[in-house]
């Protein structure tokens, strides 16, 4: 049985017991919780599950709201049994009196996340209520716990061991590839013939991960061009579509040039860092020949910084770093891709050290910077005029930066990063460091 | 990418790292789990949940007894964190509070199995060392703790949703079938041949359920006969074969008349009430003739009900039943096939009574009976002379039983059961019973 | 090994092996099959095989023109063989003498055509090269030889038993989809979301016919509407794209409103007929409410007809019909929605004579009719105004039709209009007819 | 759709359609076939051919026997349209006249197999059918005419474009595994265990080709076994079951030690050539470490050509050979494992000589290296005591040998040994030839 007939053969299940078991559908979405709590009969209690999630989707904004500010106070643990808890714990703290007080202090929206999952198609409801939750978050903030909850549950059933890494190609279903177009979020892609030359290609490769219990949805996808050097730019990876190329036994370099996470209800929930090592080992399997894996990421925060009075303030008085920036800031009020040709020099010193010197504590201040550092990559080179779109040109000057994965240093390279916020880069940048 | 050739992948993948992160293989696997927690860098993390669980496989007895006790006393929580989390916990018990003390009273116990899960294959050994765990378990009573944070942690993984039914036949893989054979429990399958007979005829099915990250190892399956009439005997099923059948568009009757666990590291998981349930629906999309649902289950605590003075006193005075009782003893001296017919209608009675009257607290004494009323079925029929073999004549003097499973009152059953204990029998057995 | 990944291992094997054994590829394609004809090593005519169809393809117009005129004139069979074969037959005609004589009269043709066909792909090809013969035929009649040779060919490999039914739905590769696009014939489908309206709703159906030698191409597509009543347009079936709909099992009547066939070097191979009888059997089991099977079929011969004073001259003096003919003409001049509406009557009338008594021989003069009546199907309804496009405007004046597919009726239907011509129509039809 | 379905789904069609269209079950399958070759409605087409196909199989065997005797005697051509379509050819021998003259001629059984082969799984049937018919071959040679329409039919069908390579291993179904076991022609798979060691281990691989028509069943298969060194026996290989194996990459060698035809009814069908080399390159592409491919064959007919006095005649009066013959003939009488460790210089010689020397017309008198050679193989070593088994002691005193497939060579290597019945071997065993 497929997963997505076992997916329609359950859907049928409830409805049919819906309308065996059930009583009014009017009932609200509090009752609907109070009843899933209370419920023992387990096909009842799928079909409660399946009320609440239906009843949800059809709340207001304000209706959301209200749901949330309920589960944030009325499902915690009971006050008295906690207390008792950890009275026993005090008294004898062991094995036995922890693990009484962790599940009695364990907050009963874990087990309504649990029991609202039991009904077929809810982990991909669940994951769109967070979604919601996440927008109210902002003027919410006392909200965080059920968030917090969210993360803990999800984090579980999210498991490594858990996610599919599946080649994306053009033999892949069309209820995917549409997915994977709506869900680029770095270098959009236009329609139907552009996805084509993204994935299908012998010099082009696409991978996702994917979860059992969310059909058809994967959760990240990474875009890769095979090359046979270093790229400087993003344009003519965009733009030749693969077209002619050799025997694949020539490719020497393997280009991660986009990664997107297609699921924003599992902010948090860390899949990135994996995918890339995973499929470095993938593709060094299929194509020994490939001995340099590097990224060509954008600078997204590169502008902001150079413009931003008080991120020069971050800085103090460096004085040597203080004038590059100076020097550096006038470019952007002269943003041609002829003027940046001419100042390349001093644009890619400028982004060089940005990327080792401007810090958000310990570590970079740059996100796709921490991103890939924190994975144990290293900067490996910096493109100006690499990527001349409106939106290259004004986050970062159109420069673009390699990020180089290599398997044996990774590791190492992640350690001092942890703990020390050390940024590994390349040799041959070194003259380009400003004292600071 | 299929399942089995992504595991294969990340064992590659492990044994590449392996050689590229780790030092030396002689580590304890308590340094092991120590280093395991303290681990941040995932790649070096995946490599030593991967030489922890190796290091597992190869422990004698004795080491293994130490492992557990050594997760039972170092990994709790720790007690001055716990207390302060209490502490502010009881000064202002909202969600955030509560949310922080659930976090800092949940043993590291259950982190570790997380980490441990990590690596690629990790379910499948967790679910063997926790079938380890329960054979100390009953010498050790102090590892129960330990046992029910595997509990927790498996129970979130094995959620109904990441279930997957698959139908078992003779199309199936042999990696798949030959489990089958090794874990049929209650009716012996003898070889390939006997198998074959039970899953590859017209008349006859068999469901399993999977979990995607226990790859061709089924967590629970039914085997079910289609007959056109209530079967009074278990023999001319399982001899059968399913022989000549004629169009299925005949079948009236459903029999699941053997249901076998294969994981006993996930005992207490429970797949089995649902497992049915939802065979059920499948069987009548695909037959719409069928209108009766049964099982033809053994009744395994009969005779040592019967034969049991204890028992007996459980029962009390119950003059009649005691009574009936001392009669049928006398049935059990003289186990021949022969002597039953002669005495059909005392056995009958005498296991109506056993099943409806003999109690542990205010449940049935009989398991399997525990088992269907649990789930909402009924006591349908009661066939004396039904299971002539040893096992049957020693455990029920042959007897066997029908449980009907009835979507119509399954919900209700389920909740007079659950509350009351109240057994639900068929009207045409009501002149069975004896005064207590 | 998927089938893919056959092909794909195969075409290494190929490319390896043509650097192993093969020398200049400079030979002609002449000389290529004379090679090919006289290996016996098999490897090396695979080689051959595979260097002749690659050659083919770089060839300019001409030069495939002089390919297939070789083929006619150098690829018989030889000349005293075959008298020699016949006078053996002539004294002593039996089986021995007729099969060496059968065998002696195949045109070499045939097994040029087994040669080629033993290399990867070749299936495919040998498809595209009847394609380039097809448009050579109507120039170049005296190659009808070498094209019944293909069909004979083709018909052997392209059997009923080696073909298979598929699904086409949004979880279809993408590979497959784009072909349905650009393959659609009847109405045309604009881009991928018109895809997606005509294939994924619960409303709508698409099943088409594989051979296991044509990867990802289909040889000939339905396209189907579930319906609640009879269409009598067919704008209302391409834009609602499915849209609301309730249960399934409502609908009561299924509309075949495009039928495609994909590949024009299979033409004369027919599927068509064989595809919408199992397509309503698929339906039927599906749905068991649909009753009606219907289709709703342009009548792309009717204006041309009406026109055309030739073809009136067909019908002799038949008066009532000239009168009618006459008078429906007058449409055409005029040629609005509104103006149909009016003149709705006058316009199906006509339609249903065009249909009914306009030949071709003994058989109706419109193709579609000609297609669906010898299919064993029934005229069912006629509607006017039920294609307002221009083609629709242009064609038959908007008319369009219902043939009815009743299996309990094809055979009959099938044997009356193939030995007599015999037209059935629906009863209540049997008004429209007019004297001729 | 899979295929499976669509058969069952066919099966279905056919057994309604059967019910919708057809009359008396009683008709004769004389009558049958009459009405086939006349049908031109196709669902009555299909149905015909089915209940001819399902009459056949209830057949006796002298029924059966007049079947053949029909088809050899009514199924010609008319007599009377060849001589008009022969006399046609000779007044104009065109491409036009011979096409016309080659239908005319082509025997109606070739169109009764097409149009039988209409109906769903008729394919399979028709193979049991000529396994049948070549069982009455021998005692009625006249039927040998049908038998060769059956292998033209067949060799158009069974064309290597339509067969596809799949790996079997222990993820295979059962239904196919089954087939294995019964297949296996040259060393015996005694149960499932055993089949288990040659098909699970990492060290053991087996291939086998299916046909789209023929499902679940294989046309032929081989077993490999990867080893570090040339095998000497076959007994380690049988047993070993693959036991503990390094990582793959240590392999140096690929044996071939079993290949076995599945289908009589496709004798001279041939696919084993093939095979070997595509599987070659299949192993050549998993494991680039592996340099040679050698099967481990057996030498059937040694013993009798040793023995049979007019083999020996057949070699003339070649005196160093025959001295050899006498020599080594002695060894026959004294067969123990023992005394063939002693002399096994002189077994060695003598198979040499055997397989280099005793021919049958041109080509080698023993059938095994007969296949081979003729595949381009060379003759690599020769393994005295290499299957100590009854079935070896008898048929070669326990020899056995080494051919060698090299790619760069098997091309050559058949080129002579066709057109010259040149064997190929191993420039170390030339010592061993003995002057004729």
């Amino acid at each position: 049985m497929a997963l997505d007939r076992f997916q329609d053969f359950l859907s049928a299940l409830v409805a049919k017991q819906r309308a065996l078991f059930v009583g009014s559908e009017q009932e609200s979405i509090v009752d609907l919780l109070t009843k899933l709590m209370g419920t023992s009969g387990e096909v009842s209690g799928i079909v409660t599950a399946r009320q609440a999630l239906d009843h949800y989707v059809g709340l207001s904004e304000d209706q959301k709201l209200a749901f949330f500010q309920n589960l944030e106070s009325s499902f915690n643990a009971d006050e008295t049994l906690v207390n008792l808890a950890y009275q026993a714990y005090a008294k004898n703290p062991c094995s036995q009196t922890l693990n009484k007080l962790s599940l009695t202090t364990e907050p009963r929206r874990l087990e309504l996340l649990r029991r609202l999952n039991q009904t077929p198609g809810a982990t991909h409801e669940l994951v769109s209520m967070r979604t919601d939750l996440l927008k109210f978050l902002k003027q919410q903030p006392e909200l965080k716990t059920v968030d917090d909850d969210f993360v803990r549950m999800f984090t579980s059933w999210f498991g490594r061991g858990f996610l599919q890494l599946e080649t994306i190609n053009w033999s892949t279903s069309a209820a995917i590839l549409e997915r994977i177009i709506r869900y680029e979020a770095v270098h959009e892609i236009r329609d139907w013939d552009d996805l084509r030359s993204r994935i299908d290609p012998l010099n082009r490769r696409c991978f996702a991960y994917f979860h059992p219990a969310l059909v058809d949805e994967p959760l990240i996808f990474v875009e890769v061009a095979l090359l046979n050097e270093l790229p400087g730019a993003i344009a003519p990876i965009l733009e030749s579509g693969g077209g002619e190329v050799g025997r694949s036994s020539d490719f020497n370099t393997a280009v991660f040039y986009s990664i997107s996470n297609c699921q924003p209800g599992l902010r948090n929930i860390s899949f990135g860092n994996f995918l890339i090592k995973q499929v470095v080992q993938e593709l060094q399997s299929e194509f020994p020949s490939i001995k340099t894996f590097v990224t060509l990421s954008p600078v997204p925060g590169f502008s902001h910084w150079l413009l931003n009075k008080s991120a020069v303030a971050d800085d103090g008085d460096r004085s040597q770093l203080s004038e590059l920036k100076a020097e550096a800031q006038a470019l952007s009020q002269n943003q041609t891709a002829e003027s940046i040709t001419e100042n390349a020099d001093l644009l890619r010193k400028a982004v060089f050290n940005y990327l080792v010197q401007a810090k958000k504590g310990k570590f970079p201040l740059d996100p796709v910077a921490r991103f890939h550092l924190g994975n144990g990559a290293s900067l490996h080179q910096i493109h100006p005029r690499a990527d001349c779109s409106d939106k290259g040109m004004q986050q970062s000057l159109s420069a673009m930066v390699n990020y180089l994965y290599d398997l044996r240093s990774i590791e190492s390279n992640h350690e001092s990063y942890a703990s020390e916020g050390i940024v590994h880069f390349n040799d041959k940048l070194k003259s380009l460091l400003t004292k600071s």
